[in-house]
């Protein structure tokens, strides 16, 4: 089924395809060869049976109408692809297959592997908004505006100004994702409830060395705490009012009697030929109204009862994408809108 | 680019080709054939422009990807629409299409007309759950349970009284929806600023004839209030509740240490044989959450600033089509575990 | 402890006097005698029963404090309300005291009695604005404004059509209030686990019966079916919203550069003496936001598990109260700038 | 008039004492005196004039009632406030109050002043409720449970791992909490627009005095960046819904079927002896989704227009003090549970 037109409001094909079936597979399957390895590592399986099951993934192609009926029936991935991949390694290693492992430590893992992409696509486009509004103050600063509060005229100030109050949470948010990153993008390794206890006493060790073979950070499990996904939805959260922020600004300077920006290639009208209007920068805030929703609802999510809520996660796999989609596509609008921008001296 | 495979959780193949573009643009031109018929018969338009704009719009194969760019421009389809329209109007009437119309008239129109039949599938998914659970009751209405209130036993009852308290709201919600119906599914025809000043005082005449030609409701131009609409959100809210509580239930009964009712062809586990989990059911509940908290996203949309918000307009256009297509999942899902549900003598 | 300051931008003093401690305990006590009588009608318990609780709720002076520590230990005032209401009841007839009941029902009934005279109040409201509103359009319906779609001047229009686009939700909001109070202001009787088996086969009776002396509607038990409550709060984001939309329309009408409107007895700045801010404005649209995510936040009680949910309860109750009032503050707010609106000639 | 009974579910009056109106003017006192020191120090305001301003401060009584109007008709405490201390200030130094300033640095500054021991306040809870987690662990943490995933027994594990999941999101948000001190401790210094263009070239220094003198963090202006507060608002956001999984989890331990708890001191039922309900494990949870809800209303405020919003300031000072008040509330109730619960064997 084709998505709505509108969803054309929120597209970022580059972030979107870490999220499509294929990326998640394949994040998957380096899940399971990593954690093979670190296994074979730490003697926990035999080293042939890491080589058979490298051999299993590598050649695996994923039949997703299949998994996706498994997804629906099993709530997660998880017993459907690995019942798909223990029928490629070769015997009699397909035992060691995601051994000791549940289905939520290779979902959650496969998920952080996908989400450093995603905070470097994020903070390069974080990046390069700032730069373009540090040009923007190189040559447009000093152009005289007035600043208005409450609605009104206040007093007079410069596009250096306005700049600057755009510019300065950008910076903070770039800071939070480097705060952030470090807790966020941890591999996942508990077993079926948690404790390791699968793994001889050498849990720990599987783990480290596993997060170490994905480029992850090492953590103890965290299968049931989800704050450091949903503080990231919140970030997200955070970014998109900054931009809204910035949309709200340009639409209210770019109104025909105050006219202290001018939008080129603004939008046109089916009936008024001598319209202009901001719809980028009209776009900007009600993403930011939306994330801000659905950063509310994300949270809902942190009351994973027990340990492991189908619930409170399928709350989380609602909520978490659009919100990603929706921020990479408010970065990409405001980059849109800010070279776009030329200051009138008012 | 692919959905994300948790997107299967909210799929609504059904429901969701309402939304399509095709589905939109066929109802974008049904919308200007019967809007020219309506002028034409006003005799504000020449009856050859009617019939022109008429094989216009039966002929008309729209370029999506051409759309969705004018879409983005102008944060609307109308006006690249219009203008891919009007080049297939035979002359001299390309002029008389989309009369005194704007953007917003077709879009509107064009969403209610396809709400219509949308409506018509919520209310017979209802229907059919309401008559899956009466016949639960007939069948297994005598087995006795325990009642539970907060979180504990309370007394005994009945699988029947059970399945009255998952009915009663459902009722309401098929009431709510007949009676919403006649003041969502309106026409929308205002004119660029929604005064109708364009008809030449034929206006409510023209717009009379229109909803009569469209089978839509007869209504006062409603581009800036949008209370009909996100009261179907709300109400969508309702409904998706009211599933949500079942798919509680069902999950609290399903407990290893209850064990109320059975789910025939409940999920595995990737790590535990034994377990048979109630994922639908939690499920349910998990839509809940995610309806509510687009509800309330939704009704953000209602400070519609001035005579059209393109920032208000979109937080409905990003927050409404999920929100269907989520009621509209859960109501199958809701089907598929009270069919599956099993109660057992406690 | 005093409330922060800005508890005055959401007060109703008039509303909030429905739910104070002395005015729930006052409906509480309505509901025992009214259930006592009804049961003395049905035979249930002996006439002079019903006299001495009569009596009793006729004397009986709260302590709030140890009712207080009630409803913290138990979750809801019924326990310790009933255990100091039968200390009063003359003997041998305490134990016929709320016969039956269980705390839900005295609280719910208790609810229900008093949103009765607050629907009144928010309706009365709504009436006094559309007069407001219409008095507007007598005496300034013909100035000549400027339309604004998607923040650009568009075309000229009058007073009299933007004080249209402010009506017609609101006509609409009472026609729901009217279609709602019946289904909301119901009676409450289900017994311990809502099934009403205590009542001796009398229940449904002895409800109606009940339902009549409280002035209530008869309605079969609805212990976890909040959809009613839930859609009234829906309604309130829905009045909230249209109200927030003339805020919006006045603040940006009443901008410096446009000066369409000049509000008698705008806002003064600490800073900027020239200023005159649209501040009542403003805060209605503060209020929509607000009002918004409280209705997204109620719509998440909805999933009600089992025979009572003190989790969703609690939701239920955190969230209606601060929804009422500022949907009440927000209706005093509008009624303020609407009386104060000068419109001017563009 | 008195608060409806359940604001007691969110009663913190130790943190409440620092919302309440009294606070709050000492706080602007505080920052009044302050700011007239840094100004005198920098040579912009006469010694003298601080000398008398910290006079007036110190023996300022608030008309409580007068300065609420003012609130109301300005939007903001400043005005009001300014007014009725410039008249205590012996002249010729009056007019060195509040000098360059504008409402929002001292209502900003006010804000920040008080956040700073509510803090303290809220971390000092999250080390107790660890503390008493860690004694639980000891005491109890080899009691063998029942770990159960998807709602369905799953495989045994201990108390002790149970406590860890419990502990581990505590330890990352006072981690959080710390690393947010900081920026969220800021001084507010800008001038009517926030260019502290008032301040004859010294307003960085200044306001760095400023902070020095008041205990805060140095800044530039944030009057229109609310990304820290927000983030604040996200951040008990996250610790609400932790102490809402412990909520969850408790009450489904403490189910009459599994009993896997017991908890000391449950409430009671008017009509059930017999019942133990986990009224405050059942209100954490409640918490937890009250909390997000206002998180995610909270994040709406981001959107603040231009150089000031009286909108978007006023949706953050609706959410923001009852998102702390509850959070507070819900670390005592988090406190008194875990102070209750002895796990029993399975």
């Amino acid at each position: 089924m084709s998505p709505p037109f509108t969803a054309a409001f929120v597209a970022d094909p580059e972030i979107e395809a870490w999220f499509a079936p294929e990326a998640e597979i394949k994040a998957m399957l380096a899940f399971e060869t990593a954690l093979a390895a670190a296994e074979a590592e730490a003697g926990l399986i035999p080293a042939a049976a890491a080589v058979a099951i490298d051999a299993a993934c590598a050649a695996f192609v994923p039949d997703i109408a299949t998994l996706t009926e498994g997804l629906i029936r099993d709530g997660v991935l998880g017993p459907a692809f690995v019942a798909a991949l223990r029928q490629k390694v070769v015997e009699p290693y397909s035992r060691y297959l995601h051994f000791g492992a549940t289905s939520q430590d290779v979902a959650d893992s496969a998920l952080t592997l996908r989400l450093k992409p995603v905070l470097a696509l994020l903070d390069a486009r974080l990046a390069a908004l700032i730069a373009v509004l540090h040009e923007m103050s190189v040559a447009q600063g000093s152009i005289k505006l007035m600043a208005h509060t409450r609605m009104q005229a206040a007093l007079p100030f410069t596009a250096a100004d306005k700049l600057t109050n755009w510019q300065q949470p950008l910076l903070r948010h770039r800071a939070r994702l480097a705060a952030l990153g470090p807790r966020l993008l941890a591999v996942q390794l508990g077993g079926p409830v948690g404790t390791r206890a699968e793994f001889a006493g050498k849990g720990d060790a599987i783990a480290a060395d596993l997060a170490r073979r994905l480029g992850l950070s090492d953590a103890p499990c965290w299968h049931t705490a989800r704050d450091n996904i949903v503080e990231f939805g919140q970030t997200l959260g955070l970014i998109a009012g900054a931009l809204g922020k910035l949309g709200a600004d340009t639409a209210l300077m770019a109104q025909s009697e105050i006219g202290a920006v001018r939008m080129e290639g603004a939008g046109g009208s089916s009936a008024m030929a001598h319209k202009a209007n901001p719809v980028t920068a009209e776009l900007l805030v009600s993403l930011a109204h939306y994330t801000s929703g659905l950063s509310g609802t994300l949270c809902q999510a942190l009351v994973h009862e027990n340990e492991r809520s189908g619930t409170a996660w399928a709350v989380e796999l609602l909520t978490l994408p659009p919100l990603i989609f929706a921020t990479g596509a408010a970065l990409m609008h405001a980059l849109n809108v800010a070279k776009r921008i030329c200051f009138i001296a008012q």
